[in-house]
This record gives structure tokens, sequence and C-alpha cells, in this order.
């Protein structure tokens, strides 16, 4: 890929996502244009928009007055010679987009859920239809989950990645070394409680993302059916009964803290569980692992692109309580979505996120 | 009126000022039947639904698990022998229905804007019509506008009560001592910088009230433009140039602060001030005039049914800063029409909310 | 006890429970004179001030204004003939005035800590010591846990009453109908993951309960070692294995949630569970039994004097979601404490408290 | 200057506004080497302790894990060939070192308000004491006040820069372009009702920075009397009697929004008022002039570097409502020393800024 010369697209930039991202790529250091912001036609209201009428805060920025929100067209892509699409809409649109982009020589990355689970019964949650069913199912074989670090290789030649859900993304981190070390007792299961500030919900207005509903509160929510749930099975090869996972919605506009609860195979040792996660994140720039003392706290991660993970051992070396904290915007869905570009166009991961 | 048996119905119980009106009249001491709760036809989902899966918080109230949201009908509310209806219901409704409801011989509270306004240049901003001009235009007359601690005598044997706004109470309590006895340069005008919690942009889902928008955030709105200018110019006699007020939300569920900005006739001391206001209010048990060293804040009325009043002077005995507080959902709603429908039925003022 | 001019005694009103007791005694219908409010001598700064100055919230409740808070001395609690001491003063404290109180015939209701734990070693975190061992001892025994659900029979004869923890009341509450009926195994254990609002950390000034530390913000604490932990095992009669026990800190003023993990010990139906919870708070006025499709969440307890328990029950019927909610300062302290009152009493229950 | 080696040192890491600037100078873009980080040795619990054990939210950033905070001492900056000492400690110590560095060759951004006032009765409120009175009075004379939008031409050249206070710098931006144009009625007078968020309080806990103070609050304080009311007088040239400055304490981590209210000399148009702002602010990259319909508000600018602005003119032409949003940690203080640091070393007003 010509990284001199990268060019992206955005397609849906209304949401906070959209918007975190733009700036990102306003940001980044190794991208000499603007991304080009892209509307569903059907979206007339936004559409011609500038995009800090849209999105103020980012007024001011390198280019970011000057950009405006133009309506979709595989012409235009083209012309303008996009290299990689960013795809912040909903799942249903995704799954729609993704294959006419990659025919037409344009990788994707997808913020949405429409590429995430290899497993019908894991995606039928979102109730997506195809219009090819044979070419989806190749290219959902095909997709990559864009964890970098569980799939940084993979990524660097993907086509097509399906970005990682933000609750998915802080419990998949905080398990996947302990797994892969086979130090987690799987008979007991795992018992996963998150929780995640109100941006999660998206900008649409419902009754629970009102600041009336939210504010002062704290609710546990879609208790044994949260859709990330297919995704951390997947990616962490557990069945459904070794997994409970609770997300709450909590009274702050963003972060995750996951308190995550497991017994270890043996006793187990501070040190020993330590190196297995700094081994594991030893190359990973955007996963900070805390020494034991210091639990992370939703605070150290917020406006960050970092994950942060530390834990507790009980002590008598059986139990074991993992905490993992990132901003949902950012490493649980934008900046994540940046350093699987960073990957795919051979720049360092971490370049304009550090 | 029969006070040991009043019996009061509610129209509008599932927004947030319905919901506190509604917890008042079941804890009140003198009413011995809960409310009636009426919805209006038009809003079916609403109907026979049971109050505490509207409102969960008054589960456990006396009364609160047993009483159903029940459509509104003229025959139910003289069979049930109602003596005072509360309107917690959309002005334009609240413009119809109270005329209905006098002529069916039943008194009426309400807590919209719709009969708020003598002058017609002020109510044009809620665009009421009117089935019989004639007769509204009479009623309009009669309505008394329900501050308690301005016009308790005439509210006691008041018909149709208007109970004022929220910002309009904080505002109007904090100058009418003073502007009552002349100690304000209305040349050089009133500058009322007031802000206000979430809660006072009503339960419909809004871009503005959703907690994205409003949490860490403050924003002024309606600059030289919000509809409770008119009752406070009207209350307080003022000319519109004499009054400059402006809005903001504050990232807080309820509570109102004014600061209050005016310049006094000539030089002041901080006794006279505070006697004006002791004087005032001596008879007044819902409004705490504070004690010149202490400023009211909001967290002191949040959740009372007082209204806080405090004031600074200027070294120079020429500025005053008075600060008032209340919470607009109690003393700035709905405790403010309990404290009404205590003067009409002959009760202790603050019956039911000390 | 004579209950008809039963006298109370507050020792410690300047905390966040102080002053929410002295607002329920203040509004308490059976109590004809206010509680006497007792400072401590050698908090010389607080004494003879006025309740008003340190509780501005408190002003226009009945004699609030006129209360002040006076030098502890038995003498003039004997004068006053006081029939119930309430000690909301550190536990070190508490641990030394109850004997004394007991000797000059006065009944203790104890907010802290100092005789809620009957085994020793439980009680070592708080480094509690004895004047008189023996008697210490002897009266440790005699204590009862002012769990009114659990505990209500003992307590209307107790002349010493624990008051609860916080967190440990709504943790107790949520598993107590359960273990009775012998329905969780125990061998997987219990983990509950339990979230409370900054009140519950105190009011003097320390890093973890300022605005910049908490607001915007969630972290887990005191993982392994929680001090209530201790109250939890002993009243639901566990082991330390069996119970995995995490607060985190909330950004929100007052509340508790609790979310509590079991597995039954068969396959369970929602009815079985609903009907264990049922039955156990049949007669039980300040614990809201919700319906499985209705979690509780903070912001419907929050300044009730309810604890709300939901639960949900997996697909496979064999793990279980206890989620338990209440205020920290009412049901899990001051209101907890008055209840115990009412039952010493001889009043109902929820007397002063619906 | 030798501004491609530019070598700068931090005098107190330990705050919020220490931390940002730290961050902000591990960030730029033409900064080599990290800051020196220098604590006081009197503070001797913070010293040689790791820059991220005391800000984990640094953690990641470039050089930010080995960096370590080590005792001041004027022979380690001279052989570090120190250019620049931002001094983010208190004012009576900014007045103490900076003299001295000046001596050593140093020049000095001081984040105090130490010396900012020329008048020493403005002064006085800071309680100042100099070692060398004769000193100090010609160093006052010559420090530059660090606005770079009112004064970038004497900063370029400056020794020693006072870098203003947060409140200051929004009021001061906000009144500057039309007092400039000699809009202003200022016989009427100007009212700066300002809102701050908690962060502004500093990070030593007292009893109004904690979160049951702040939380679901509102509260002005020091009226008529704030520390930056010298500031302001003394830049825009006012007398005492023209302005009246009221702070209030908002609920949020940080932020300021300033509503000012002016009246005019003549009739303006919105025109005429768009124009002062732009023409005054063309070459100014960190305050952003918004257009009339859109008033600036605190999420546009929380963890941004500018400084908003935005007005409403009331129908009649006479009155203006001026809006004001900064971060109060950024351009209200770290920022804004950055922005001077760039001025003295020749860089881009923004470097690093964007």
């Amino acid at each position: 890929m010509p990284n001199a010369s990268l060019r992206t697209a955005v397609l849906g930039v209304s949401g906070y996502t959209g918007a975190e991202l733009v700036r990102l790529l306003l940001e980044h250091p190794r991208l000499s244009t603007p991304p080009l912001l892209l509307g569903r036609p059907e979206q007339a209201d936004s559409l011609t928009l500038a995009l800090t009428s849209m999105h103020p805060q980012l007024s001011g920025l390198p280019h970011a007055d000057e950009l405006r929100i133009i309506p979709f067209d595989w012409n235009l892509l083209q012309r303008e010679q996009i290299d990689i699409l960013f795809l912040a809409t909903p799942h249903e649109h995704a799954r729609e987009i993704a294959p006419l982009a990659l025919q037409h020589g344009i990788k994707v990355i997808d913020l949405s859920a429409a590429w995430r689970l290899q497993h019908d019964t894991n995606r039928a949650i979102y109730k997506l239809t195809d219009a090819d069913p044979t070419l989806a199912k190749s290219l959902q074989a095909e997709a990559v989950y864009g964890s970098p670090e569980l799939h940084g290789r993979q990524i660097k030649s993907a086509r097509l990645v399906a970005n990682p859900g933000c609750y998915a993304t802080s419990i998949i981190l905080a398990l996947a070394p302990l797994l892969r070390s086979s130090l987690i007792d799987l008979s007991w299961g795992i018992v996963a409680d998150a929780k995640s500030g109100v941006s999660g919900a998206g900008k649409a207005p419902t009754a629970s993302n009102q600041f009336m509903y939210a504010a002062d509160n704290l609710s546990a929510y879609a208790v044994f059916g949260h859709r990330h749930t297919g995704e951390i099975l997947e990616q962490l090869h557990l069945e459904t009964s070794q997994l409970q996972f609770t997300p709450h919605l909590l009274p702050i506009p963003r972060g995750i803290l996951s308190t995550i609860y497991v017994r270890l195979n043996s006793m187990g040792s501070i040190k020993q569980i330590q190196a297995a996660f700094d081994d594991f994140y030893e190359d990973s720039p955007l996963v900070r692992v805390r020494r034991s003392h210091m639990l992370p706290q939703i605070q150290h991660v917020v406006r960050t692109n970092f994950c942060d993970i530390g834990f507790q051992l009980s002590p008598d070396g059986k139990k074991l309580v993992i905490v993992s904290c990132l901003d949902n915007l950012l490493k649980g869905a934008s900046s994540q979505a940046v350093q699987n570009m960073n990957l795919m166009a051979g720049f360092s991961e971490s370049e304009g996120l550090l």
C-alpha cells in the first residue's frame, strides 16, 4: 500500500465514535490529506453540513473547518483514490457496503458489529441479511477481528477488519494472556462485571441515555444477553456456560471498567500473573499492564488510547480479580480502528496514538 | 371547601413534576384519599398503567402500589367528587381543560404556563388558542398567579390558580421585597443570570436533555428570549428593557440558582437589605432568608420545598448581588402547587411540606 | 419503654449519617421532643454550634433552627431522661461509650462498626480496645445486629443494637432469603460486586473523596479486604472462602448497587426464586422485592428508606444474578437506625419512614 | 534562543496544571528532550517519585515512564542548560524563585499569580514579600502578562512571563476586542458571571473541593472579592467600580464559562460586533470566535487548548451578552504557558497545541 499517500474515507461521522475517528485522522502525522467524510444519501439533513457545525469541538484542528459531509458515492471514492474506508455506520449498512468496497478495491475497517462474528448463532442477534450469501460467507471467513494485540499479523494483510466492541475489548484483553497460559480454572467459569459510560449507548436520544435517567444512577442491563457476549466467546474460545457477563450503565460520559472474577487452576503467585500479562503485552504499546498494587481506574484512561490492566490475587493464591479499563470511544472503538489502519498501512502500530 | 375530605385529581403524571406532585399528595397528612390519577385518552400507552411501574421510586408509599392511571373523563371526576384538579399537562391542553373544569365546579391548579400571563403579548410565545375567547378572557382575568408569598389572600378564594414557572419563582421571590421597598435603581436595570438542572427541560428525549449533551457541560440558552420572562415582568411590574434574564443548563438533575445583579437607589446597608427580606417573608414558611454571610447553594434546597434567598452588598453599598435557590420540581413546581392547594383548602400553608 | 414520650439523643451529628438521622428524628411523628444533639468535648469547634449552621439544608424543619450541639455529659443525659442514645461517632468512641450508656440505663443504637462483630478475628480490623474486657465480651454477646428483617424480635428487647454497615446491608438482604431456603450452591461460592456513592467514604477530606478523584471515574478498592466482609460472613453463616466481595467507588453522592453472582443447587425457576424473596420479606415494609423483569437501580432508592431487590435467572436455570440497591445514608445507615428505634420503642417498624 | 534544542524545566508537577503542562511538553514536536521535573526540597514525599506513579494517566507517553521528580537545584539547572523554567508552584515561592532564575540566565514562565499585577494594591491580596524589594520592583515592571493575544510581541522578547489566571483569561479575551473598539458603555459597567469546574480549586483537599460538596451543586463564592479581579482591571484598563465579577463553583472537573453583560455605547449590529471579534483574533489560532447564532459551551473546549467566544445582541441593539469558554487547566493555565514558550522560543504560536 502506498502509505506515503494513504487516503482514507469515513462513512458515518455524526456519532461519537465518528467524531473521535475524524479527530484522530486529522491529527495523524502520516496522513497528508484529511479523510473524506461521507454520509448516506438518505440522511439528507446531515449532508453537505460542515464538520464543525456538527462537532464544534473539532473547529481549529488542521483542515477541520474546511471539511463537509458529502453523499456517499462509489465514483467519488475511486476518483479520490481512497485506500481505506472506515464504516462508522449501523451494522446492517456495514454488512451491505463492505463487500462492495472490496469489489472496488477499497479496504474496509468496520466499526460496527457486522463482520465480527464467525458463528451464525452468535451473529443472529444482529439480524443481518446478505444480498449475496455465498459472497458474504466467504468474506466473513476472510474478515479479521481487529484486535491488534491478538491478531496483529493477520491485520497487516487484511482487506476487511472487524473492529471489536468496546466491552469485548476490555474483557478480551484482560483474559487472553491468562487463558493463553492456561492459568484459569474454566470449570468454575468467568464472571465479568462491566460498567460503561453513557456514550456507549449511542447518540440517538432514547429513554436510557437521557441525563435524568443516567445521572446519579447505576443500573445493570442485558443480564445474560448482551450482544458483545458472542465476540468474547469466539475470541477467547469459551463455551457459553463458561462466561457470565453483566454490563452496567455508569453516570459518566465515557470509560469502561470491567471487574473480572476467575479461579486459578493451581495456587498462583503475583509474580506469575504479572509475568503472564507482561509477556503477552511486551510489544503492545497501547496496553498498559499495571503493577499489582495499582488497580486501573477510569480516569486514568479517559481521553487516552490505552487499555489499562491490573489485578489482585487473593491471599490464598486461588482467586484472581482482574480490572481492565479503557475509553469506550477510543481504545474501545476509534483509536483501535486507527491502530488497525496503522498496521494495514505499514505504519508503526501506535503512530498518531501516543 | 369541605377540607376534611378534600379530593384531588392529577391530569398528567408521567413527567417529573407529575411524579413529585403525586408523591406530595400521597404523603399529605390532611388528605385521606389518594389523588385520582388521570391520563389523556390519546395517551393510550400510559393508561391503566400502574403508577409504580411508571415511577418505581414511589412504590411502598401509602396507596402508591394500588394506583393506576385512568382515562380522563368528566363523569368520573364528578362521581368521585373531585374538589381540585391539578393540571400537569402541556399548556395547550391546560388552556382547553381549565374552563371545562370550572364549569363542572372543579377548581384548578394549573402547573403549565397556560394561565400565568395577563398580557396577550407575553402569552403569544405559547401560541394558545381558545375555543371561547370571551370566556377565556374572563377566566384569564380571574386566574390568580399562584405565588403564595405574593398573592396568598387571593389564592385562598381562587377557582383557577396558575402555578408559577420555576425560573420565574426563583427570580420573583428574590426581587419582590426589594422592589416593594423601592430599593432598586431600575434605570440601571436588573441582570438575572440563572442556572437550572436538566429536569427543567422535561422528560421527552431531546438533543439537549441527553446525558452526553448536558454532563460535564454548561451552556447558556434562550438569551433575550426565554418564555418565563413575561411572568417576571408582569409580577414585578417591570418594563421589558429593565430585565435581562439569561438561563443556563447545569449538569445536575435538579435545582435552580439565580444570581441577580442590581444597583441600589441610594447607598444601602446589609441591615437594611436583610430587614427588607425578613419583613417580607416573615410569615412565609417556605422561604428561608439567609444571613448575609451565607449564600444559598443548590444542595441546600434540592429535594426540599424551600426557596433560599441570600445576598452580598458591595463595599461601597451600591451594588447588590442576590442569590436565590430552589428545587425546580418542588418549590419551582409541585410543592408550590400543594402550597396553593393548602391555601385553597384552608389548611396551613406548609401542611405536608415541612 | 414509655414510648409516648420517647426521648432520644445523638452523639455525632457533623457527618452525613448524623445529619440524616437528625432529619428523620425531627420529622418522626411519634417523637414529641427533638433529639438532644451531642458532640464530644474534644471537638470544641463544633460545640454550641447551631445545627442549621452546620447543616443549612435542615433549616425550616420542625425545631431545627433552635437546636445546638452541646457537649456530651452523662448528667445531662440523665436529667433529660434520654431513653435511646444513637452513636454516629467513630467506632473506637462507640466501643467506649456504649457500656457506660447501658450502665446509666440508656439503650444504645450504634451506627459505627464497634459492636457488629461477634468473632474477635473479624473485629480485629477495627483495632478496638476495651477498658473492661470482661464487660465488653459480655456486652458483645448481648449486642444485637440491627437488621430488622433478620433479627426483628431480638431488636425489640435489645439494649445494645449494632446498626449494620451499608454494603453489608445490601448484600445480606439480597442473600438471606436464598440461603435460608438452601437454594445456593456454596461450593461455587458467592461473588458480590458492589458499587457505592462517595458519601460512604465519610466527610473528612481525603484523597479519594475529592471531586477531582471521584468525578467521571470508577475504581475498585479494598479488593479481598473490605471491613464489611466480616459482617456479611457472620450474618450469613459463610466461610471466608465462600464470599468474594469487591467494592467500587461510584461518581455519585449516594446509593449502593450490589450485583451478586451465585449458582443454584439445582435448576431453579423464576417463580421459585421470586417466592423465596416474597415470603422472606412479606412483613418487611422497607424491602421492596421487584418482579424479575425489573431490576433495581440506584435512582429508585436514593433519598428513600427502602432496599430494593431484584434478580435475573439464566436461561438454563443455574446461574442467578441478584441486584440489590439502597441509599447508603438511609437504609444503609440512618433510616435503619430509626427502624431499630421503632422496634425498640414498640412503634410500627416503618413509623416515620414511609 | 537556540530553539532547535530548547530545554525546559518544571518546578511543581504534583498539581493538575503541572500534570497538564508536563503532558504538553512531552508531546511537543519541537522539544527533543523531555522537561526536567523538579520538586522543592521541602516536599520530600514527592521527590524521586516516578512521574507516572504520581500521574498514572501519563504512562505510555514518550519518555514519561522514565521521568522522576528531582530536588530543585540551581547547579543542576545550569548543568542541564535549561533555557526556560516553568513555575507551577505557590505564588510565594514563584515570587522568590523567579529573580534567582533570571540571575542564572534562565527565563521564567510563572503559572502562579506572583508577577501578574503591576499595582501594589491589586497584588496585596497575595501577601507577597520580597527579599530584595528594589530588584522585585524592577522585575515586576519588566514582567510581561502572558496573554499572547494581547501582548504577543512583548512575550517574544520577555525574560519573565506572568501566565494569566483562568477566570481572568476567559473574561479578558471576551472583552478586549470590544473595549479596544470603544463599543462598550463603561458608565453602565460590566457584569461578569463566571462558572468554573472544580479543578480550579486546586488539588489539596479542602471542604469545598470534596465530591460531596461540589457534586449536584452550584454555589457562588468570593462575591466582590475574587483574586483575579485585579488582573482583569489592569489588563482592560478598568476602574474597580466598572467591573462586577462573580465566580461560581460548577459540579464538573474542568472548564470555565463566563457570561458577560454589557451595554453598547450606541445601537450596535451583529455584523459590527462579529467584525470586532474577528479582526482582533484574526491571527490568534487558539481563540475560536463563534458565529452569533452558536454560543460556546464548556464541552466544546474541555481538553482543548482553545478559548471560544460568542455573543448575542438584544433585539434593540443595546444590550450585549458575551459568552466565553475555556479549559481552566489548558488555555486557562498550561497550554497558555506553552503558547508563551512557543513565542519566546520563536516557534509557531500554536506549535504542539492544535
